[in-house]
C-alpha cells in the first residue's frame, strides 16, 4: 500500500490496472460504459492506493442524498422532514432513494450515487459495506448516519438516540405507577437497539428491587405483528404482566389491538407505553404513553454533520446520541386504577 | 409574437434582449450570476418568442424532481412512495422538494429546479403560476400534477380521483345503515374537491329521498382541529345527526376526539366515515370507516405520465382521476345499533 506522502496518479491506477486514463475517468464518474470486470480492477486499486479526488466540493451538483431501506409512513417522514430542513438552510435539495436491507444498502445504489455526484449522503442504516465507504471517499463524497440500530462502526460519523436510558425511563414510569409484573417486547435481536432498551428496563426493575422474570422479556419485529404475538404469549402467563413496555409505537398497537380481543381495558386492566412518539400516537384511544425518540432532529443532526465534512469543516469523525424523553399520556395508570381514578 | 414556423434563434433572442449570447446560456441554465433585471428580460422573451430547448431529455440528469408545500405524516408518504416506483423502475432518483402554499409552488424553486435540469416535474399543487410553467417549457423540463384539489388547470397532465364519487359512497353507506340525519364536515372551501365531496353528499341524500338541512352542510380545514370544530357544532344542535361523513381521516379523528369528550360512543351513538384511507384508519379504535383516496397509485400514474411525455411518448395533456372505494371497518353500524350488534 503507498504511504501518504507517495500518493499515486490516476496515471499509474491506469498502468497497473491495464487500461486508459479515460476509462479510469469513466469509473470515477460512475458511468455506465465500462465492463464490470474493468470496473471492479480499477475500484479495487483506487481502494488499494485510498485515492481521494482532490478540491472535493466543486464538482459536485448541489444535492444531498438520503437513502433509506424502506419508506414507513410515519418515522421515515420524521427524518425526511430533518434532512430537507438542513438541506434548505443549505442550499441543497434532497435526493432520495430506497436502497437494500435493514442493514446495508444494496449495490446497485452505488453506481447511481457516483453518477449524480451529491455534495454528500445520509443513509438510514447502520453497516455501511468498507467497500461502498472507499467508492464514496474515492469520489469525495462523505456521509453521516441516521442510526436506528444503535451499532454504527466506531469510524463513521453518526447521529443516534439513547436506547439504554428511553428504556429505562419507560419503565420507571411504570414503576412509579406501582406497577411491579412488568414485561418487555422489544425489537429484532440483531438490532443493538433492540438489546439497549432491554438493558434499560433490567436497570430500572433491578434499581426499583423488583424480580425479572425471562418470560417477561420478548422480542419482536418492530411491527404491529411482533407486538401483537408478544402480547398474546405475555396475556397468556400464569401470572400476566400488568404493564408492558411495548418497544415501539407500532408493537404498542399490537398491544392495543390483543388487549382489546380479551376485553382488557387499557389502562384500567393493563398500562402499555410504546417508543418513538410518531405523530399517530397521540390521535390512539387511548393516547399512547411512549418514548420521544427525536427522528426528526437525528435528520437534521446527520445532514448537518454530512454538510459541514463535505464543506471541510469538520475532520474528524464524530457521534452523536440525542436525548430521548418520557411523555406521558392516557396508556399508562396506577395498577388497580379504575375508569375516573386513571391518569 | 413569432409564428412556429419562424422560431426564433437564441441569437436573436440575445439581440432583443441586448445582452451576449452567454448570458442567455447563464439564464437557461439556472446559474445564479445574472443580474435580476436581466434575468427577467431574458426570461420574457423567451415566453414571448415560445422558445424550447432540442432534443429535449439529452442534457438532462437522470432526476424526476417531486414538490410538496408541505411533507405531511401519512398523506405525502404515499404519494412518494408512488412516485419512487415509477422512478425505480426508469431508472431515475427522486428529488423531493417543498414550495409555497397548498395551491402553487413559490417563486424561489424554479431557479433550483433549472438548475438541476430533471429530466421531468412532479409537482403536488392545483395552480402552476403561467411564468413558471413558460420556463418550465422553455427547458425542455415537462411536468404532470398529482391534484389533491380536484382543479387543475385544463392543459394541465394531471392526476387525480374521484371525488364526487368519493362523496357519493361514503353517505350511501350511511344511509344503507339507516341512517336519516347525516351531516358533512368537508375541506376548505377554496379547494374544488370539498365541493365534489358535499355534491356527491347531496346526490346520495336527494337520490334517497331525504331531507338535507343548511346546518348539516360544514367546511373544515382538512386537518384534526376542522373535524374537531365541526362535529362540536354538529352535536351542538337540537337534532344533531347520528353519522357524520368527516370529509377526511384527520377530521374523522376530530370528530372521535369530540364525541370521546362527550360520552358519545362510536359507532353505537355516532356513525363516522372518513376520507383517504391513510395507514393510521386501520389502527385507530375503533377502526375507521373510509373513502380510500389511491395516493401512492396517483403519485406513480402522475410520475409516469411526466417521464412518458419527457420521452417524447405522449404529446396531448391526459388527465387521470383514479377510482375511490369505500372501505367499511368499524366505525359505521346500523342506527340504533348497541355494542355486539353492531359491524
Amino acid at each position: 500500500m503507498a504511504e501518504p506522502s507517495t500518493r499515486p496518479t490516476l496515471a499509474r491506477i491506469a498502468e497497473e490496472a491495464g487500461v486508459s486514463l479515460a476509462t479510469i475517468s469513466k469509473v470515477l464518474n460512475g458511468r455506465a460504459d465500462v465492463a464490470p470486470g474493468t470496473r471492479h480492477r480499477v475500484e479495487e486499486l483506487l481502494a488499494t492506493h485510498q485515492y481521494r479526488r482532490r478540491g472535493a466540493g466543486g464538482a459536485h451538483a448541489p444535492l444531498i442524498e438520503l437513502v433509506f431501506h424502506e419508506l414507513h409512513s410515519g418515522w421515515s417522514m420524521e427524518v425526511i422532514r430533518g434532512v430537507q430542513q438542513a438541506a434548505d438552510e443549505n442550499g441543497l435539495a434532497v435526493v432520495l432513494t430506497r436502497s437494500g436491507t435493514r442493514h446495508a444498502p444494496g449495490a446497485e445504489w452505488i453506481g447511481g450515487v457516483i453518477a449524480r455526484r451529491p455534495e454528500c449522503v445520509v443513509l438510514v442504516f447502520s453497516e455501511i459495506p468498507a467497500a461502498m465507504r472507499e467508492t464514496l471517499a474515492a469520489r469525495g463524497i462523505p456521509f453521516a448516519v441516521v442510526d436506528p440500530a444503535g451499532d454504527p462502526a466506531p469510524d463513521v460519523p453518526a447521529v443516534g438516540s439513547a436506547n439504554w436510558a428511553g428504556g429505562l425511563a419507560a419503565v420507571r414510569h411504570l414503576i412509579e405507577l406501582r406497577h411491579r409484573r412488568i414485561a418487555v417486547i422489544s425489537g429484532p435481536t440483531d438490532m443493538m437497539c433492540s438489546h439497549a432498551r432491554v438493558d434499560g428496563y433490567r436497570a430500572a426493575m433491578t434499581a426499583a428491587g423488583l424480580p425479572i422474570r425471562n418470560e417477561w422479556i420478548r422480542y419482536g419485529d418492530f411491527h404491529t405483528t411482533g407486538g401483537a404475538e408478544g402480547a398474546r404469549r405475555l396475556l397468556a402467563l400464569d401470572e400476566p404482566p400488568t404493564a408492558i413496555f411495548a418497544g415501539s409505537d407500532l408493537q404498542a398497537l399490537g398491544v392495543y389491538e390483543v388487549a382489546r380481543e380479551r376485553g382488557l381495558r387499557i389502562p384500567e386492566d393493563l398500562s402499555v407505553v410504546g417508543y418513538d412518539d410518531l405523530p399517530f400516537a397521540e390521535w390512539l384511544s387511548p393516547r399512547l404513553t411512549t418514548v420521544h425518540q427525536p427522528l426528526e432532529a437525528m435528520g437534521r443532526a446527520a445532514a448537518l454533520l454530512a454538510i459541514r465534512i463535505a464543506r471541510g469543516e469538520i475532520h474528524d469523525t464524530p457521534r452523536l446520541d440525542l436525548a430521548t424523553s418520557l411523555v406521558a399520556r392516557e396508556s399508562t395508570a396506577p395498577i388497580g386504577a379504575r375508569a375516573g381514578e386513571a391518569g
